[in-house]
């Protein structure tokens, strides 16, 4: 049989595509992330297996799809897009060299939706051309002498609580104080939570995950707020 | 009524997401982009009005969405993702400015889907873990000089015509000629292509749109390459 790597969304079940949700429904296995939406996972058949990757080293996740892939038809189910910061190409490269046949089916990354949701977009003619993504896990190791030259946008993906340290460390590498920014935690489901202010004036906010937007971009929220979220 | 600012996803039809087929179902307006996938266009209902927006300026788009979203229900189907490179934000704004309520709907974006597509995951732990995507229709006025110093994979939205002067831009200003590199074109389609070849290799290839993909990620492409699309 096979594994599709499928990727679920940014958060908001209905954001997972047409063919993802297929493949879930036909799964025999499903193995999924903590960050994928209940709803989702309730969409597998009732005599599917479950495996939350959870407490699963990489390595076992690896072993797990490599195993049940052989013999049955297991969709691994990722949050946002399964090449976007999500290891989804070591999954693949695991499954290429054990010979097991995979697909990959594209998902809604958070880089572009989650400030959309936010009513931000990452990239507007006349303000950027440009938007640059990068991991922040660890805010000390990030080339920010480089990317606080970068036109355009910045979205980190990050736990909020660092959010302030790096706006320190772009700062201290000549990004203007005043740079509007947007801290979004839980983006497009319920529980969404956004701040926002001038990069000079980020204080930490302890949420995981979340997803800081840089950039004269955000300041477009204010224009479209006017009539958040009040369609049908 | 209002207006469905809804991403079509990358070209394959099946990766529009559930809620925007949804929205595309419930239709009483249709307008859709050139590259919008046709079977997506034949969702609507048979009696919903279609608009192509081919011929349309972007004013004529706007004032469209505007009177119909003021009595119907009016889905803007765009490809990709339509705060991405796809002036979505102007026609957000257009409506915010006329009183018309809206809502976005985020698409799968070229960004990881047509790389992905082609088997290369735009970060991969230990190569990439930075993207920077730009619009480079017009290749002589991209600030090349910080684009080919930033880490990482570089994705760039242009006419195929025009990669073999952007490479030579970025050589120009220290971008190795090595860095592996992959025009893609009609990604995710079945009329799918793909060349790769270092930087300084690369050759004019006359497609519109194409993805540029530059870094060290392209050169996965070769070991995933051996299992492509085998899956069920």
């Amino acid at each position: 049989m096979s594994v599709a790597l499928v990727g679920a969304g940014p958060g908001d079940p209905e954001l997972i595509t047409v063919r993802g949700l297929a493949h879930v429904r036909a799964a025999d296995v499903l193995v999924y992330d903590r960050l994928v939406a209940p709803e989702l996972v309730d969409e597998a058949p009732r005599d599917a297996v479950r495996i939350a990757r959870d407490d699963l080293s990489q390595a076992e996740v690896n072993r797990a799809l490599i195993d049940h892939g052989r013999r049955s038809f297991v969709v691994r189910l990722k949050g946002g897009d399964p090449f976007v910061f999500g290891r989804g190409g070591e999954e693949a490269l695991a499954l290429a060299d054990a010979g097991v046949p995979f697909e990959l089916v594209p998902g809604v990354s958070s880089i572009a939706a989650v400030p959309e949701s936010a009513l931000i977009p990452v990239t507007h003619r006349g303000v950027s051309q440009v938007v640059t993504a990068f991991a922040a896990n660890d805010v000390e190791q990030i080339d920010v002498a480089v990317l606080a030259r970068v036109p355009g946008t910045l979205v980190a993906f990050m736990g909020g609580a660092r959010a302030e340290r790096l706006a320190q460390r772009l700062i201290e590498h000549g990004k203007p104080a005043s740079t509007p920014t947007a801290v979004i935690s839980r983006g497009t489901t319920d529980d969404e939570e956004v701040v926002v202010a001038p990069l000079g004036a980020l204080r930490a906010a302890d949420v995981t995950p979340a997803l800081v937007v840089i950039g004269e971009v955000v300041a477009l929220r204010a224009a479209l707020g006017a009539l958040r979220r009040s369609a049908a």
